[in-house]
């Protein structure tokens, strides 16, 4: 089998295991869980044991000798494979299996802390996995600081100087922007009618909102989860899911539009492609560019309202006698809170460069551990006025760290940056710019398909958005969205 | 790895392919068909690779030299694994992916011919079938007849001329007591009040009744297929599915009732077993006998619906004046009906029969192919006095033979014969009588768990009757309930 049938071959193990992962978020039966663990595991090790063998090995090898450099994306594969493969081989397969053992043991002692509010139950645990995170940085290498190595399998060719740079420039626009913001719903208290919503109402407005802005449900399916997530099953399987509040159809309303937004990334990949590095996402930051540019560019916009509005009356009695300027407020309104998940998107990146930075820190060695709570707080009260009532609203709020996904934080903001720099570009054209704004998004999607879904990952996430846009990411177009929608 | 460990390694590979299946008749999104079955073949070769692997057969080979016979379940193990290799390796791999190719054109043929109404497209494609089943049946051998083979896959160590012999038997006596129910029938006339019955109302109904006899929802669950199954995917995974009648909620509760049946049977399997022999269910006539007696010998008796039947109108307003006399009148009707699977328990066999002798009549090579619809209608006019109005609902109505399923229909009424004799064999003890006859099945459930479920495949089909009702599987007990449910 050359390099291409093996890469193809793994994918369909790949994806039955995300089969699994998605029905046990769905439909598994509770007593379930220990078996369904078992065949997780076994599909997770027999693909790594087909990707690290030497005859995987020896088909790169052999491809790489024979490529002639023609076929620009067969040698962008042939590159992205071999960057894997070295990421993969750097590391000992007995350090994968005692992070992978680690991470087990932090995820259930950072419910048991977060539940307690008990920082020191989940201390240890993320000492460990910095030592791992650290020790992984060292074998991959870095151009300046560990944090670059772990970056670099969420963002790759990105550099946390970069980063830094972006969320510099950020925060400082974000300290009197979402002041701003948070003090004009202070005054003017925005409420949505009382529900219920009825969640079969919900789901058939979602429905038709996710099938108008061109996510394919030939391709695709909503289901119910806690978590909200979108997952590939395949190259024509993309699963949303959603969770849903009966006072408030907005959440899974929106949470739809983000998850249908990395959902059409997906579909827009090249399937003839699936499996393959240019059959397949670039990176998070990209990602999670296209997931906000549905939810927020797109969903938040009046122009979306004055079509789906009277839409969402037709649903919801409850808004029938409700003006839409109302309601427009109210999905527009800002608040200082401690959690991130549930942060509008004037202060949503101060939770995430908040994040950044002490990750770069513990990385660094500029703090320690135990050090987190403390300098968390102290940032947090920088930034939104007051301090977490305890680490469980604190420190101890995201899943992240207790999965071992050190670096991972930054993409969500950079995904921020990078959508609303797509959709400037993209609207600069005056063609979409005009079917945009009469909340037609076919021209708008097509575009978004041909600069970015159709390139898969043959090139950099950087460079693709210089391709996309004319310019790296860079964060004036963010700026100068928050500032049209909040000041 | 010794083989016990390699056989749970298989069962975790088919049981992810059991995933994948259930996944692709419940949720799996419309243009996603072709790359679920590259997932699914992927895993079926992996398996198939595992368990004829020289690995596989050394670590047998090995377990078996140091068997002492001091722990019959293990022997028993060893003895059921050795007879299962036996089977496949007797099959060249060859002919395996030639029949499987050919079961696949067949499939696509019969659905042609079916909607068609044309046996002439199908025919060349059950030839082809009967050809490798006869190859098969002389690479396995057989005692006494081809079909015997055949059915070992199916219903290991039971004869064609046993089943034969009792099929007789059933046959003569069905064909007064089948013309008898069909007269009272037509004279009582029975109806159902008129629908809907809402299809939430009936799975909350469905819910309750299956959670009541006994089905365990922390490890297992409904959803909705075009055609019901039950399926295991993991020793505290099993999934039922049901199809919904608006007008008609007994077609989805006995459908629920029969496959909550096979579903207790898999949850009352030794789960430390699970993938062994000895944590797997013997056979399919086992198996049929209890999702037949939940749903025939319980679901249609009128101690049932003593307790159900005043639930069932708390349910459906329909029934609030409908009298339960005419309710059991209308789950007990009987008719002459072409169609298989709308038959009822009085007419059932005949269909069963009639199969099952074109079969052995096949394998014996005393009709051709081209002869199965005459001789189809002939033997069905004999049995329900008319001809199928033409071969769609005549010999083209079964998947079975385009899926390569020669042998499997007798297990059907044998599962009829089994769950009557078990029934009968549980209730004479008073206890279970008594309950019994007050709808409380739980010890019905610990006489079926302890006679039937604990023992896993153990023993031999016929064995395994022999040891719970005193005798191997015999009409009597069958006959004497249908005369007390028709007669």
């Amino acid at each position: 089998m050359d390099i291409f049938a093996r890469v193809r071959q793994i994918s369909l193990i790949n994806t039955t295991g995300s089969i699994l992962s998605w029905d046990q978020e769905t439909y598994l039966p509770s007593g379930a869980a220990d078996y369904r663990a078992q065949q997780l595991s076994y599909l997770a090790a027999h693909a790594h044991e087909l990707a690290t063998s030497a005859e995987y090995l020896a088909a790169l090898d052999e491809a790489e000798s024979r490529d002639t450099g023609g076929n620009p994306v067969h040698s962008a594969n042939l590159r992205e494979l071999r960057r894997e493969s070295d990421r993969s081989i750097k590391i000992p397969t007995d350090l994968v299996a005692r992070e992978s053992s680690a991470q087990s043991s932090a995820h259930h002692a950072w419910i048991k802390a977060r539940k307690e509010a008990d920082f020191s139950i989940f201390a240890p645990h993320l000492q460990e996995l910095l030592e791992f995170a650290t020790e992984k940085a060292e074998l991959w290498g870095y151009p300046g600081e560990p944090y670059d190595a772990l970056l670099e399998g969420f963002e790759r060719g990105t550099s946390t100087a970069t980063i830094a740079t972006m969320f510099d420039t950020l925060q400082a626009e974000l300290a009197p922007l979402s002041a701003n913001a948070v003090a004009k719903t202070r005054e003017q208290k925005p409420t949505l009618p009382d529900g219920p919503y009825p969640i079969s109402v919900q789901q058939d407005f979602n429905t038709l909102v996710a099938a108008e802005i061109g996510f394919d449900f030939h391709a695709g399916r909503i289901d119910t989860t806690t978590h909200p997530f979108c997952t590939t099953l395949g190259p024509s399987d993309i699963r949303l899911t959603t969770r849903y509040e009966s006072h408030d159809f907005t959440s899974s309303l929106f949470g739809i539009m983000h998850e249908a937004g990395h959902g059409m990334y997906e579909q827009g990949l090249p399937g003839e492609d699936f499996g393959l590095p240019s059959g397949t996402a670039v990176s998070l930051g990209i990602h999670e560019s296209q997931s906000r540019l549905w939810e927020n560019q797109v969903g938040r916009s009046p122009e979306f309202w004055d079509k789906f509005y009277p839409i969402a009356q037709e649903h919801f009695k409850q808004l029938k006698d409700f003006p839409k300027e109302k309601f427009l407020q109210y999905i527009h309104r800002a608040e200082f809170s401690p959690i991130r998940v549930e942060a509008d998107e004037a202060t949503y990146d101060l939770h995430i460069i908040l994040r950044f930075q002490i990750e770069r820190m513990l990385l660094n060695k500029e703090i320690s551990v135990a050090q987190v709570p403390d300098v968390w707080n102290e940032l947090f009260k920088k930034s939104f006025g007051f301090a977490p009532a305890n680490d469980a609203c604190g420190c101890l709020q995201d899943i992240h760290w207790s999965m071992g996904g050190i670096g991972y934080f930054p993409t969500y903001t950079l995904g921020n940056i990078n959508a609303a720099q797509l959709f400037s570009a993209a609207t600069s054209d005056p063609e979409i710019s005009h079917a945009t704004s009469a909340a037609n998004y076919a021209p708008l999607l097509k575009w978004l398909r041909e600069n970015i879904h159709a390139h898969g990952g043959v090139h950099d996430p950087a460079a693709l958005m210089k391709k996309a846009t004319g310019s790296i990411p860079e964060t004036s177009h963010y700026l100068k969205h928050l500032s049209a929608r909040y000041l």
